[in-house]
């Protein structure tokens, strides 16, 4: 089970998140490529970081929207949105391969993460991108009931995917995220998320917020780095991952 | 004697240049990389462009100034405008990739030209970055009197460059171009323009502004694409090269 | 009834539209304002355009998006939207205010033009921008069949609102815009362009694509002005409609 | 003496300043306006918080270049640089204007700040702006030894300038501010800033790097507010003024 978190997410003079602080906990750095956070430098030095820290790189491309940190929907023509995955993953890949490495998974940011959970011409045009640009490299996606239908389709695109969880975040009986707006929502006490990641690595379950024991399947689970708390939150995580 | 023209510098709904027009009569087309001008889907539809013509492809990064057009000179810092430029190359490259073809030229554009022609500190930077992302890649430079320094710098970097002469330009005896302002900057005719590249391609030299023959080092020569009567020039420079 | 076109598109190096020739014939001009389209420089040409041929100005408002000029739907909170909306419309009046002259109308443009038609939240927030920033200045809406809903939610702002027909545009049984996917739905014919101006001034109807006769309220016509075609029906328009 | 310091200069999801913790320490807000910071809705709160504190608002216009952050020298022609600032203090002024107040001084930011102080067609076209757009606003410019020049300058423009002194920088003999890669040119120690302000108060002088006592003339002292160290000298700095 590896624990992923997004990264590089500053902009110029403006920082975000505590990226040297979390990458000794995390095997997964999601790098943001420049459209909806990062820019060239803050790259290149979240890459030179995640080497020394021995982290794995994946490309984090998000919709062109600096402004709305790529969370807001916008409409994209496939062709447009291919276009603009295939720029960022390139992008970042290159500012890798000046270092001697690549990027090894893909993971698509906020919005547009989201979209494709629900949308299947967007989840078919990120995985046309990934297979075009970067084949060998999986496809991160939202753990989901209809994984099977996943699957299949990145059979066809003949890629590799890779579902996430979340430590923090609660379940509904559907398996699927529960709103931010519901109470409950999200688990404030590290022993709700600590508990929740042990059940989902040892038992490939989770407790739904009603308190049904519903079947997860996940790949790699989610981190925060953008706190001290995320950060000890972290640490934590790590521990509890290797000790299982 | 190969003909290069900028291309892909397009910016969402707004077009510049006639691309498809002036494709055929070019062997290098330096695509713009999103910074200055182009992105995402304008490089995607100018590199199916330039493959289906046959013309090899080169990334053509500028300043991040959209508003500018890369045409006003910014103050980056060394480690800022290397990382700025693995970006782009990479970027380019990467949509090449897709279409089973890669970079074969780096041209910077605009100001960044400018100022690598006179400040070295910027040109060892843009050497660095081509050596470290592209080092197969020729870097096209402004001909100028000092070429063989730049040899030399190039030779430490362990690149190639390639000297860049334009063909409706006037020449100072020093072998710089003529400031745009100075009246007789700019050939008009197409006599002048045939006369120039012929020269530079037989002899080896240019005539300039005040009658000086002097030597002009040239790999290849700058076609405009922006206009039919550019297009026209461009398919006229070709036969002139052709029949060389 | 006035003839309103959309002005000032261009953006830096990248020119689109034909302000100059179209301005002579037109009542409103319609001014982007920076955020889809245009940049303070182009803005303040455009106003000095507009005075020359004495036409009045209104702000032309868009979403944050150049690269989709405003075209694509981006899901904005409420308040930032009302931010976003004063924001442009003060930075054009301002730049009118330097040359003696202000706003005097407000048209949306593009995706957020069609959002506002079709979604009351948005159309709120517009009107809550207009009248906090513009009190005086009528907010320009698509002639809909709703138009009396529309009268009174602008009353309720305080605000009033002027309808906009178009003249090239095959309307709906319902009144509503015939999809431009749809065959028939733009008018190619000089003839029928005419005919459908002539029908709106002086019966306040228009003939749908099936043949019904349906009422229409409409204050102002829109105009193109972003080709050598659309100038030369620009002038025609002017002179059906002077000539009525 | 007024305490002025920069603030709204957060840019979408990214924070920086602490806005909240200075705003009642100080006299002026200088509010970032959207081309090296802030965006509309940051800067209608920022708008909000200094009302709520009775603290009057200033326009703060920059370079258009948040990557840059305004802090990079762009050579911008002068009607473009006087479009921009027009803009950019409209469009905050408009903001002001929707929750019943105005901007009552401009300070620019940055590289474009620095540019005025040594660049005579830069400060002119400055000048021209606020004269056009507001001339009732007292421009902020960095006190220097030819501050008797400035003064002529501004009254051929018929506009009013405050002085600007630094609290916490070193002054040089000649009366600028001594480069920050300089040892000693930023005081650290609260009573070195504390000895500094209440010597350009009582005094009109500030003792140089070389202990030179030289005349300065103030209007504005500016603050910092990105800090808990800041807040807590921004404190400091208001009972020292009020002090006196």
């Amino acid at each position: 089970m590896k624990l992923n978190c997004d990264m590089g997410e500053s902009f110029g003079s403006w920082t975000k998140g505590m990226d040297a602080d979390v990458m000794p906990f995390i095997d997964m750095a999601n790098i943001a490529c420049g459209f909806h956070a990062s820019d060239p430098l803050t790259m290149d030095q979240t890459v030179r970081m995640a080497i020394a820290e021995n982290v794995t790189i994946g490309a984090h491309p998000g919709y062109p929207d600096l402004l709305g940190f790529g969370r807001r929907d916008i409409d994209l023509r496939p062709d447009e949105l291919k276009a603009i995955l295939v720029y960022q993953m390139a992008a970042l890949d290159g500012i890798c391969r000046t270092h001697g490495t690549a990027i090894q998974h893909v993971k698509p940011h906020g919005a547009l993460y989201n979209k494709m959970a629900v949308d299947h011409t967007t989840l078919s045009v990120v995985m046309a991108a990934v297979r075009d640009y970067a084949p060998h490299c999986p496809l991160v996606v939202m753990a989901t009931p209809d994984a099977d239908d996943v699957l299949d389709r990145a059979r066809e695109f003949g890629i590799d995917v890779w579902f996430e969880a979340f430590s923090d975040r609660a379940y509904s009986d559907e398996g699927r995220l529960v709103k931010r707006s519901v109470p409950g929502a999200v688990h404030e006490s590290t022993e709700a998320i600590e508990n929740q990641v042990t059940q989902i690595i040892k038992d490939g379950t989770v407790t739904s917020i009603s308190g049904k024991r519903i079947p997860i399947r996940a790949d790699t689970i989610c981190i925060h780095g953008d706190s001290t708390h995320a950060v000890e939150a972290a640490r934590h995580m790590r521990q509890v991952v290797q000790a299982l």
